[in-house]
């Protein structure tokens, strides 16, 4: 910190850096008991078995919030593994739906951790389920004084592809989307694509979405590779058949790892999205009011590829897309069964969604949209251009 | 980040820094409504004539939170203050005591932010008042969108002098004291010393003791001012008689000033409390939990100076005071009309306010203690030693 001397007296002023510290890491078997992961994979350096024998008497203590739907799944593997490994743990089912994402569900959260009590230091809270029980849990732990180590274990592929990778946890508030949270991102995110063989078909589209994201936003391979696999994606459910070591079998682990790593391009050196620039925010404009205002019946994905369906007529009728290019993208949501239009998506929530992005002076906005496959500019784009592309688009 | 190969996957390491800057200002009369500070004190560069002069349509929005008892007494100045420089705004006024220091607060603030809406980059809520309120707004404002930039104010010594220069925001949970919050700086701190004069005496006392800690930990200059002036601060609550130039008349400006500047040296550097070793964390080891045992019936720093009373002994104890500096510290604090004893702070609440930094080895609690008048060390202090003194003490 350095001083200055006003007229009226002194100003000290502040700056001073945060080191975050995270890491994403793919394992096999997260939930078999010989696999140490979910107990020691976020410490920097691993416990040697002489510190535990220095200490024998110290028993690891885990506090665990799961979603209910992968309780009902996964719970007495979880309950197993805990056991086997000799933790006590306080395993808490939750039903975190978008509906409950709400702060009244992290301060339950808070109050059953607070009476479980942690080493604070050494103990971090796990969270094992869909983006919203990862949201959740996030927010309570990096209240819960002023900042509680979380790992995040993501059970649907979107959030294994994209909550698993950032910062950001939050609940929805006064009817808005993630309204309140925080940026701190999790000690360590646990992937393990075992999880999605029990996802639903829907959520399967659900998370292709996010991934189609990237790849228009940059990311070619990616896109052909949707293009081309999305339907043996959503019929294996990501889950590669060792015996055969054809491309669509190799399609899942190539793909979420593509999605993974240019997310990481993007959310690491802006985690607390300081830049206003962000590719990531793409299919992110409208979506959140669309999202919210037909809850629940849109789910984040699908709401996410309407506004991206939408931008790329916008796109199209700016002419950073031909014709084909444009109809390959719309072919290729419907192939990975993505609604590409709705009705709630009136002209009237597209500009107010875009209030927040108008410029005072030119009446421009300033959003990501994709300029052929697999790149994309920030382009300031008229309100001429916008109703447009929406009467093409309907 | 970077990659590294398991046989299990592949693991990415994101290291990433994020930089928080901020002022704390010295100013004289906040509330005249020529003073700008307020409005545009926090901008990086000051908004120039011209730049109004560009956008004269544009009008300027704050919210505005402030203690119910300082809006009964400033609050016709600061409705003035926005309606003059022609602030669209939002006074909100709230009882933001000790025992309303709650998340329901919190939530109740974000619900009137969320509907009076801002330019959540331009426009920073404005936190008018003593810790409490500073602190539950500091943390409504680190919650709403993630992160929305936020100006303290602070109204009471305690809070001029403390919650003025660091990032901690928080509410009271589960009867436990700042069980929920951030550590998230506000853009710019406004120190304006006239608001003292409005304080009643044992708030003043309350100021004092934190003062007292800065002084003891890392001052001797401060510990011998308070020594010998500290009854005329009390007296005067601060407010300097231009018409004298004696060092008791400059003892105000002079005594903030240096606990200002050795509170920022330590909490600067530690922002997110990541080193453990804390100096000051003295006074604050055992209080919290005597705070919120007998709530409201002690104050803050009251709680703060009988934990402090206690360590002196402890230091006597350990052999780091003289019996002389044991005195001086003590009648010191008299003299600041601290109370340095409470039968409710018992050796079973020390005991169990040590739990946390006993060491798992060998039964030895880790905490700052006084060396002297005005140095420190962190010592590794014995049961035996914590029970001899609790018995001199008593
Ligand atoms: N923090 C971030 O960076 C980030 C990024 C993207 C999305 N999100 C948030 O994530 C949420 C959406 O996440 P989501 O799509 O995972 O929704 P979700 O958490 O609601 O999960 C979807 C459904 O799948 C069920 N489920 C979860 N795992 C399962 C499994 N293995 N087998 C069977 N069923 C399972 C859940 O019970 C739920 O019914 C949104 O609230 C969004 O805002 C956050
Ligand atoms: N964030 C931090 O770093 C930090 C540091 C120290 C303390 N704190 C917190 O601050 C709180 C204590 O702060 P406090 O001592 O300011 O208490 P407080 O906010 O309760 O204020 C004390 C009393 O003074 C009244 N008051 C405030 N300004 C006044 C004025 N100018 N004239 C007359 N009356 C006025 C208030 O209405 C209240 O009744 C505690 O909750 C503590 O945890 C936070
Ligand atoms: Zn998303
Ligand atoms: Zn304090």
């Amino acid at each position: 910190s350095y001083e200055t001397l006003t007229e009226k007296g002194t100003s000290w002023t502040v700056v001073t850096p945060i080191i975050f510290s995270y890491k994403v890491t793919e394992t096999h078997g997260l939930l078999d008991p010989c696999n140490a992961t979910l107990l020691t994979g976020h410490a920097h350096e691993p416990q040697t078995s002489a510190d535990t024998l220095r200490i024998p008497s110290k028993p690891i203590k885990r506090f665990v919030v799961v979603d209910q739907e992968v309780y009902r799944i996964y719970g007495s593997q979880i309950t197993k593994y805990f056991e086997v490994n000799n933790v006590t743990c306080k395993i808490l089912a939750l039903p975190t739906t978008e509906e409950n994402k709400s702060m009244e569900m992290a301060l339950k959260i808070l109050e059953e951790l607070n009476s479980f009590s942690i080493d604070r230091r050494a103990e971090p809270v796990i969270a094992i389920g869909g983006g919203v029980c990862l949201d959740i849990v996030g927010l309570a732990a990096s209240l819960y004084r002023r900042r509680t180590p979380y790992i995040r274990v993501p059970t649907t592929l979107l959030s294994y592809i994209d909550a698993s990778v950032g910062a950001k946890t939050g609940v929805n508030f006064a009817n808005c989307k993630n309204k309140l949270g925080s940026y701190i991102p999790p000690v360590a995110t646990y992937l393990d694509l075992s999880f999605i063989k029990t996802i639903p078909r829907r959520h399967i589209s659900n998370g292709l979405a996010e991934m189609l994201k990237m790849a228009l936003m940059k990311h070619k391979e990616l896109f052909e590779l949707l293009e081309k696999h999305g339907q043996h994606l959503l019929d294996s459910k990501f889950q590669s058949d060792s015996s055969v070591f054809s491309v669509s079998s190799q399609s899942a682990s190539r793909s979420t790892r593509l999605a993974i790593v240019t997310m990481l391009e993007e959310l690491a050196p802006n985690l607390w999205e300081d830049d206003l620039n962000r590719l990531v925010d793409f299919g992110h404009v409208i979506s959140p009011a669309l999202e919210m205002r037909v809850l629940p019946s849109l789910l984040h994905g699908e709401a996410v590829n309407i506004d991206m369906a939408y931008m790329v007529y916008v796109s199209r009728e700016s002419g950073q897309l031909t014709e084909d290019e444009k109809n390959r993208i719309i072919s290729c949501m419907v192939g990975l069964e993505l609604p590409v239009w709705h009705q709630a998506c009136t002209m009237e929530l597209i500009q107010s969604s875009l209030q927040d992005r108008l410029k005072h002076s030119g009446g421009l906005v300033r959003m990501p949209l994709p300029v052929g496959l697999g790149q994309a500019i920030f382009n300031n784009t008229s309100y001429e251009v916008l109703t447009s592309a929406y009467e093409k688009w309907c």
